[in-house]
C-alpha cells in the first residue's frame, strides 16, 4: 500500500483538482456545477469498477455508485459529500476554484471540506480491488447538500431504501471531520446545527436619516437589541429554558472528555484556526463548549449596508440577521426555534423566525464495527484514534441513523485542524492521502 | 413668468433628465460621472451666459460659473450639489439612472435631490435675464462631495477666495431642503452630520461554528453589544455626556417649533416616508426629536456576511458597524467621536472608531436677506414660508458660516416630503419648478 499510495499521488492530485476546480457551492441556487462535480466523480468510480447512478432529488442530486465483490459479503456505505462553501472571503490568496498543488498541499475550496477525504477513501478501494485482497460489497453515497443542512437527504434516502437501490449496510463510513492535534480523532457524538434568519420589518421604505432620525424606529437597532438579549458576555445562551432538555453526559463521556483535555493543545488551537480570544481558558472548559454545550451565533444582516467605505445616511425599512444554532442530544431544533421567536418577540412583536435544523447524534463506540477503526488507525497513522465530541454537524447522520437505527456509522477524521474548514485558503495535504489510504483499505479489508 | 415656465417646462424636463442620467454617485470612488454632470450643467449655464470653470479639489471638482450684470450691483452666491446618493435599492420600479417623465413628474436618483432644485434656479436666472429684468450679479457654486459630508469643500472655497475666483456675497441661496407639508419651509437650523466605522477584529481568519463555536470570540456579537449599550429603547442616546453640551432652545426658537407643530400632519409624514412605527407620539415631540436633538443611528456592517438567503456557518474574524449621528448646535463632531469611542471601548477594549463631521448651523432669521423670502414665498408658492429647523445636514453651510462668518444662508425648500430624499424611486415635481422658479425670480429682483 506504501508503494500504491506513493505511486497513485499525483493521480489522486490531478483527480482531486478536478473535482476542486468545479465551484459546487451549494449555497447558491445553480444546480449545473453540482451535477458536474458528481458527473466528474462518477468518471473516476467507474475506472475503479463501480456502477453508478445519478439520482434526482427534491433539491440537487446525489451519486449513488455500487461496486459488488461477492453477493455473499457484508456492505459497507460510504458517504461523503462533494458540494463545498461559498469561497467570496476576501483572504484568499489564490482563486479558490484554480487549485494549486504545493508543498504537498492540494490549495483550493472542497480540497479537505470534503472532496480530498472522499477521494481517498476511493482510493483505498481501489488499492484492495487492484490487489485482489479482501474487501465488501461497498455503495457510495455523495451528497450536494451537505453544507446546506441536507435538507432532501432524508426523503432521498426514504426513497432508494425503498426501491432497493441502497442496501442496509453492516457499517456507514464518513470521512468528513478533523484530527484531534496530531491524533486521528473518531466522531462519536456529533452537534446539531440549525439556521435562523431573523427578521424585522417596521417602514415601506427606507427613510433619510435628516429626515426622521429621532423619530423612526430603526430595525436594525431593535433586532440588535433583541439578538443580544439572547447572550451573556461570556457566550451562554439567555433564552429561557435553552439548556433544559439537554441529556446529561454519562461517566464515560466524562472520562473521554477528560482524556482528550489533557492531550489538548490549547496554543495549537488557537494558531491553527486564527482564533486569539477565547471565551473559556481551560482545556476541559473548552471543551465542554465544543462538544457537549450548545451555540447561538451571529453571522451578519440582510436588507442593511454592506458596501466596503460608505455609508447611506438612510435608514433601513427592514433588516434580517443571519443566526445559527448549534445542538447537543436531548435538544429538538423545532422546539428551540419556538423558544428563540417567543424571546425575541418580548423586544419587538413583530420579529419573525424562519428556521430549521437538524438534531445532535451520539454514536455507541462499543459497537465491533466502531472498534475496529482502532487497528486501522495504528496500521496507517501508527496511532490510535482518540474518541472524540464534535462541535460540527452532519445532516446525514441523523437521516442514516433514522433509517437504520441500528447500523453503526463510522467518522473518521482526514483532516487537520490546519487545513481551514470553511475558511479561506483551504487545503488538503497529501501526506494525509497516503496515511488515510492506508488506514481505510486496513479497515476495510478486516471488515 | 407663469408664460416662461410653461413654455420651459419641456426644456426644463429634458435638461434634467441629462442631468439625471448621469449616475453622479459620490459614494463610488469613480471621478468620472462626477466630472460629466459639472460638464453637461456648464454647457446649461454657458447658453443662459455664464462664464464657467471647473475646479480640481483633493476629491471631486466643483463647478464655478459667474454672471455679470453689472459692477456696481452686489453679488449673490448659489449653492447647489451635483452629486447623488447610491441607488442599490432593490425597491427601485424603474432603472434609477435612466430618468422617467411621467404625471408630472422626474423620476431618476438625484431628481429632487439636488439636480431639480438645482436647474430651477437656473431658469429664474435665465428668465430675469432674458427679460432684462433686474437682478443681482451672480456666481454659481455646484459641488460633487456633498452626499459624502463635504470634506474637501472647506480647502476648496480658501482657495477660490484667496484667488479672488468667488467673490464676497450679499448672500447665499440654497434649494436643497423639503418643504414642512404643503407649506414652503425656510430652514433656520440645520443639524451636523457624523459619521462612524466602528471595528473590532479578534481573529486571523474566520472560523467554523462547530470547529470553534462556543469559545471563540464572535466579534459581530461584542460589536452589537457596545453599540446598543449606545443607546435606550426609546431612541434616547446613553453615551455618558452625549447631551452635555447642547445649547439650550431660545424662546423664539420654542414659539417656531410650536407654530410649526400645529400645523405638522403626522398622518401625512408617516404616509410620504412610509414610517409606519415612531417612537414619539406628538407633533411637537417629533418635531423636538427632529430639530433639536441629535441622532446616532446604525446602518449596517461590513465584514460579516450579506448575501440575502444564505448563512455560511462560520464565526466572522472581524465586523465593521456603519453609524451615523446628527448634532445640534453646541455638539462637536470630535468631540462625540471620542465620547462614542471611549464608551465603546468599556465592552471590548480594542474596538476602534474611525469618523469625521461637521457641525450644526444656526441662520439668523432678522437678516433683510433672509426676511426677503417672504413676499417672494407669497408671489411664487401663494403662501408665507415656514421658518424650520431641519434634521438634514448640508456641510458647504458650515464652511460658507466660517469664511464669510455674516453672510446670510437661505435655504428654501423646493423639494416635497413624498418626493423620496435618499430614498427609491426618488421624484421631482414639474409643478414645483414652476412655482420655485417664480419664486426664485421674484427673491433675485429684488434683492
Amino acid at each position: 500500500i506504501d508503494e500504491y499510495t506513493k505511486v497513485m499521488v499525483k493521480d489522486f492530485s490531478d483527480q482531486l483538482c478536478s473535482l476542486v476546480k468545479i465551484p459546487s457551492v451549494s449555497q447558491v441556487n445553480n444546480p449545473q456545477p453540482l451535477r458536474e462535480v458528481l458527473e466528474v466523480m462518477q468518471s473516476i468510480l467507474q475506472k475503479v469498477g463501480f456502477s453508478c447512478q445519478i439520482v434526482a432529488t427534491k433539491g440537487f442530486p446525489v451519486l449513488v455508485g455500487s461496486l459488488i465483490v461477492n453477493e455473499s459479503k457484508p456492505w459497507v456505505l460510504v458517504y461523503n459529500h462533494l458540494d463545498v462553501q461559498p469561497a467570496a472571503e476576501p483572504e484568499w490568496k489564490s482563486d479558490p476554484f484554480v487549485p494549486l498543488v504545493r508543498d504537498g498541499r492540494i490549495i483550493g475550496r472542497g480540497s479537505t471540506d470534503d472532496k480530498g477525504p472522499a477521494l481517498t477513501v476511493v482510493h483505498a478501494i481501489n488499492f484492495l480491488k487492484d490487489n485482489q485482497l479482501s474487501l465488501p460489497n461497498i455503495q457510495v453515497v455523495y451528497e450536494t447538500e451537505e453544507e446546506i443542512g441536507s435538507p432532501n437527504f432524508g426523503s432521498f434516502l426514504d426513497g432508494v431504501v425503498k426501491i432497493g437501490l441502497l442496501r442496509k449496510p453492516l457499517g456507514i463510513i464518513i470521512s468528513d471531520s478533523i484530527f484531534e492535534g496530531d491524533v486521528p480523532a473518531v466522531d462519536y457524538k456529533l452537534r446539531g446545527v440549525g439556521q435562523a434568519f431573523v427578521a424585522l420589518e417596521v417602514a415601506d421604505k427606507e427613510v433619510h436619516s435628516g429626515l426622521a432620525g429621532g423619530v423612526a424606529v430603526n430595525p436594525l437597532e431593535v433586532l440588535m437589541r433583541a439578538l443580544i438579549s439572547c447572550k451573556n458576555a461570556d457566550g451562554s445562551i439567555s433564552v429561557p429554558e435553552w439548556y433544559d432538555s439537554i441529556k446529561p453526559l454519562s461517566l464515560q463521556e466524562k472520562e473521554l472528555t477528560e482524556k482528550v483535555a489533557r492531550h489538548f493543545d490549547r496554543d495549537r488551537f488557537q494558531k491553527e484556526t486564527g482564533v486569539r480570544e477565547l471565551l473559556v481558558a481551560s482545556p476541559e472548559k473548552m471543551l465542554e463548549r465544543i462538544w457537549h454545550l450548545p451555540t447561538l451565533e451571529f453571522h451578519g444582516f440582510e436588507n442593511v449596508q454592506y458596501l466596503p467605505g460608505s455609508i447611506k445616511t438612510a435608514i433601513p425599512r427592514a433588516a434580517t440577521a443571519k443566526v445559527t444554532f448549534r445542538m447537543v442530544p436531548g435538544q429538538d431544533p423545532g422546539d428551540l426555534l419556538k423558544k428563540l421567536e417567543q424571546h425575541l418577540k418580548k423586544t419587538h412583536a413583530k420579529i419573525v423566525v424562519r428556521g430549521h435544523g437538524q438534531a445532535a447524534n451520539l454514536i455507541d463506540i462499543a459497537h465491533p464495527f466502531i472498534r475496529a477503526v482502532i487497528p486501522a488507525c495504528l496500521d496507517g497513522f501508527g496511532k490510535e484514534p482518540f474518541f472524540v465530541g464534535s462541535g460540527g454537524s452532519i445532516g446525514a447522520v441523523t437521516q442514516f441513523q433514522r433509517v437504520w437505527k441500528d447500523v453503526p456509522v463510522l467518522l473518521l477524521s482526514l483532516s487537520l485542524l490546519s487545513d481551514g474548514y470553511h475558511a479561506p485558503n483551504e487545503e488538503f495535504q497529501l501526506l494525509q492521502f497516503q496515511k488515510g489510504c492506508k488506514t481505510w483499505a486496513s479497515f476495510l479489508q478486516k471488515v
